[in-house]
């Protein structure tokens, strides 16, 4: 059976000692009283009912999944979900960052997502009922009218209902200006919805009394294309005046995906046959209200990754030291045993350091987004909201598709730590590998962030947000440049950033001759973009640990950075000498296919 | 449903055009008859059973998986998966490369492989029936008795029956020197099995009256490790001196693993309860004897994942140009459809070239790989043989390892131009990424192949087997270095070769001063091998594709054969730069980590 172990002296060195963010919050009237202390004691409470609460329903909810009564129309959730979540309500858990008017904590986002990077570890499938609803709750805080408001709000505050996006139609996820689905106005101001959705995560099931659907979908004069795409809300079950539920709405489960993995979660088929709904937003503008929804998701699919990468990692560190087998190449290391415990042999610490020095710099990009979060929503100086703003769409894109891509390929490597052993349910690494999987692709692929990154936020202001991080390096590099202990850390930074400027200017030159040279260069350009961002952080955190170290802190925890920031730069980091060459070779080896690809 | 076309195309131009194996069997008496139309007559053939027979079972096979009857012991494999292996049987499939003294068609091994090949397409799980029985047939047949051989060899090329290899136990795989089943010796020459085996394929089914297993155990006064395992053959059913089947023998299965992947083929615990068996070659040189088993196996595995990732790319291939989504970035391409097809995007042909071309550098390493067994077996020169043997074992691991590997990334890459289609189960693209895992462990995990390639085969006799192979490298430089055409594949693959000879040199240096060094640089290295040598087949094959083109053939198949060599060396040959910096880096930065994994 898995184990799990909240990492939560990792997440108080990023948050405390690396990104500070008691100090920052300071300065943000809003969370002035959020202090090390706070936040350390939620954080403790979160990771025991993440790993005591969901953690055990995980290979469980895997086995058994969702099942629909196709004459009711509803699904049952795995043994143990329902119980878990109603454990997750009345401990408050889902009104943790939410707005004090409506019942919120209003608690820093840092915080909720660290929060969420363990009940991610926990169990993904279980965490996505609740996940979702934040999508949801977010649209409607910042789009939705007074009454809306007043009648959601609360009860997705409170967790008392659940959220979904349906967005995605069978013929359209990727290009949502094909899609269908008919909003006709009716006389009373609500509209009525007919049409077919795929792929709606917690579309059904038996969690709440109440599921509140945000639904793209066309008004009857919308001009073509994703021009013509408005944002409604479409309960469950209707709403009354006094918010108790009224009769069932014309929206239900029409099936199940059977799928390769997050099997505890219903993925369903919704059918809209009349929907009652009301317009949330302008007519027409529903993708942009959307959006609202799919940026703060993509940063929460980066973070499931990230805790896929760590209990994967725990997992396997904990099996290679307990499984013998082999003798160390450089001679027997434990001479009591018939065999050498496998975490004395090299590649089987290349396969784990892999993992920690993705999920420790992905919690690190993960925490600073958070926080950038946070500046934006909450502090005083318009200024540095804006650019608080700017940054975290400059780096939303890469936490999705860096995080996620990370999460594969270090699952799989954790996996491997097991041998045989690995493939077989039983062990539990195979659900990782596989629940991971869709992370890649889901909230907009991997592809379609590598082009929001380098198309719209890098090309798009001519790389002027990336400069702004540039500046970051640059100030590091200004105050360790004379450090030879931090010059392993450094020198390398240094290097890929100015690398980097000179990479994106090429690129843009080519781009402007033909557009296609951004679709042939973004997924490695992202890749490049991970380890600069990945890299700034692991030099920082080395900093911290040098310092620590010279101080006279004898905590073996940073000596242990130390060598992971070592590890990282040593062999994760010259996957950029890959990535450039596989860029710069141009788009036209890739379009130049036609009698290949015949 | 997902598709499956035959690539006897490639196939064709692999062996005729490119290895021209036809001539190469003029020079082998036992194979002289062997012409271009009795291959390509009985690989059309082939390819028509895999389509037709055993992929239509693929799906169903890994949703029904195998069930075991607790009671009884006995095994039944999904449905249809019996009467697609009479089929096989009735058309004589076992027997194709068997010797003709126990039946069998003596037909080459390139002849065999290629259609294992087809068969691993359709269904790998499928496939691992019959294909573990080569391993028990060569065992036998290169360490039989003759009576051994008598019994169990024409039953085995028949396919009447089929074969196992049982050699991992709960505490042992990688390192069988643990094991610790015993064979206690009987007045009668034969000797009682007792023990427990795990992850054994094909260990109990319903689809032949006998299986017969070939045994790793201990005799009673063996010496401690590797050096005291002997090895036994252990029917299901004891065989009686007519042929006939006598009593059920003590070895049965004790339970089934329920696993990521292959479903449809039963991995089973097998329980030896003083079961009869007789040993098979000298006592205590069983490893020995289980390693001409297991070479064959190696090869087999990296040919499991050659097919898989063909299938996946044909299927990413369909679905790419028959979804629509989004427009090109250079241009709207389909004017009379809503959106354009999704091949038109830089990042799916690059998807989609992935998996092309490790599917056809694998499908002309693993030929050639099998043309050098055919060399081995049949070749009248001695010298020829022995050269060919010693090839043969420097490429055993870089098959194995460096085709799974690429098997694992190029079926997730065609998982992934589905987009959330890839997730479903339907679609079938997710099986073949689930397939596709497992080939990177048995067999020897991935890391185990690149010990025994850089600590065995390469460093072991100071690099005189790789420098053959350089010479290979040397002789097509020198054939068309003046070639402008040619040099955009001539140059980076002379580079590499360059950069090989010293990087080999430099890692022998280092290992002399610590061997765990060669544990650092083993996986990296082995995949440089694997570039290289896939290097080398690029060339060759653009080399004969562009003389066919300057000849004035118009066949569109050599212009997409050329268009995939300049994608493979622009895209996929950099991997080189960076896993040479990695090995490079040392085994420091691995294995100075106690405190980051404590």
């Amino acid at each position: 059976m898995p184990i799990y172990n909240p990492p939560l002296r990792d997440m108080r060195f990023v948050m405390h000692e690396v990104l500070k963010v008691a100090d920052e919050y300071q300065a943000m009237p809003r969370h002035a009283e959020v202090d090390v202390d706070t936040i350390n004691a939620i954080l403790e409470e979160g990771g025991k009912f993440a790993a005591e609460v969901t953690f055990p329903l995980n290979q469980g909810g895997d086995a058994q999944g969702c099942t629909l009564d196709k004459t009711t129309h509803e699904v049952a959730t795995p043994q143990g979900f329902k119980e878990a979540y109603h454990k997750y309500v009345e401990g408050g858990w889902p009104s943790l960052s939410c707005d004090p008017d409506f019942g919120g904590q209003g608690l820093p986002i840092v915080v909720n997502q660290a929060f969420y990077e363990m009940l991610n570890s926990a169990n993904q499938a279980w965490t996505m009922y609740p996940g979702l609803t934040h999508g949801a709750y977010e649209a409607l805080h910042a789009h939705g009218t007074e009454a809306q408001k007043r009648m959601y709000l609360p009860k997705l505050t409170s967790g008392e209902w659940t959220g979904t996006m349906c967005l995605t139609e069978p013929h359209c996820g990727t290009d949502l200006g094909l899609l269908r689905t008919k909003a006709e106005p009716q006389a009373d101001g609500s509209y009525r919805i007919t049409g077919q959705k795929i792929f709606i995560s917690a579309g059904e099931h038996d969690l709440v009394s109440n599921i509140v659907h945000l639904v793209l979908a066309r008004l009857p004069d919308a001009p073509a294309g994703s021009k013509g795409i408005s944002l409604f809300v479409v309960p469950k079950f209707r709403v009354n005046e006094d918010g108790s539920l009224g009769e069932r709405n014309g929206i239900y489960c029409g099936g199940l995906e059977h799928k390769m993995g997050i099997h505890g979660n219903a993925t369903c088929q919704m059918v809209l046959d009349g929907a009652v709904g009301t317009l949330v937003g302008q007519p027409n503008k529903g993708l942009a209200a959307m959006f609202v929804m799919m940026n703060a998701a993509r940063l929460g699919v980066g973070i499931q990754s990230l805790g896929l990468t760590e209990v994967a990692y725990q997992n396997a560190l904990a099996y290679a030291k307990d499984r013998i087998q082999m003798r160390s190449l450089s001679g027997t290391k434990a001479k009591d045993k018939p065999a050498d415990p496998i975490i004395v042999h090299p590649d089987v610490r290349r396969m784990l350091m892999t993992a920690k020095a993705y999920a420790e710099g992905g919690r690190a990009l993960a925490m600073y987004s958070a926080l950038l979060i946070d500046r934006e929503l909450s502090h005083p100086d318009e200024k540095v909201r804006k650019e608080a703003a700017e940054m975290v769409a400059l780096l939303t894109p890469i936490v999705k598709a860096f995080l996620t891509d990370n999460g594969w390929i270090a699952t799989s490597e954790c996996l491997q730590v097991f041998g045989g052993h690995g493939f077989i349910r039983e062990w539990g690494m195979e659900q990782y590998v596989r629940d991971s999987r869709i992370n890649m692709i889901y909230e907009g692929t991997n592809t379609i962030q590598s082009l929001d990154l380098l198309g719209r936020k890098i090309l798009g202001n001519q790389g002027a947000t990336l400069k702004k991080f540039g500046k970051l390096i640059g100030k590091l590099v200004e105050e360790e440049g004379v450090n030879e202990k931090m010059a392993e850390f450094i020198n390398p930074l240094a290097m890929l950033g100015e690398q980097m400027t000179k990479f994106t200017t090429e690129l843009g030159f080519r781009a402007f001759q033909n557009a296609d040279e951004v679709g042939g260069a973004a997924v490695p350009y992202l890749r490049v973009a991970g380890h600069l961002v990945f890299g700034y952080f692991w030099a920082r955190m080395a900093q911290v640990a040098l310092r620590e170290i010279q101080a006279g802190n004898t905590d073996p925890f940073y000596q242990g950075k130390l060598q992971t920031a070592r590890f990282y730069f040593a062999r994760l980091f010259p996957e950029t000498a890959m990535l450039m060459r596989q860029a710069r070779s141009g788009v036209k080896a890739l379009m130049d296919t036609d009698a290949a690809l015949a």
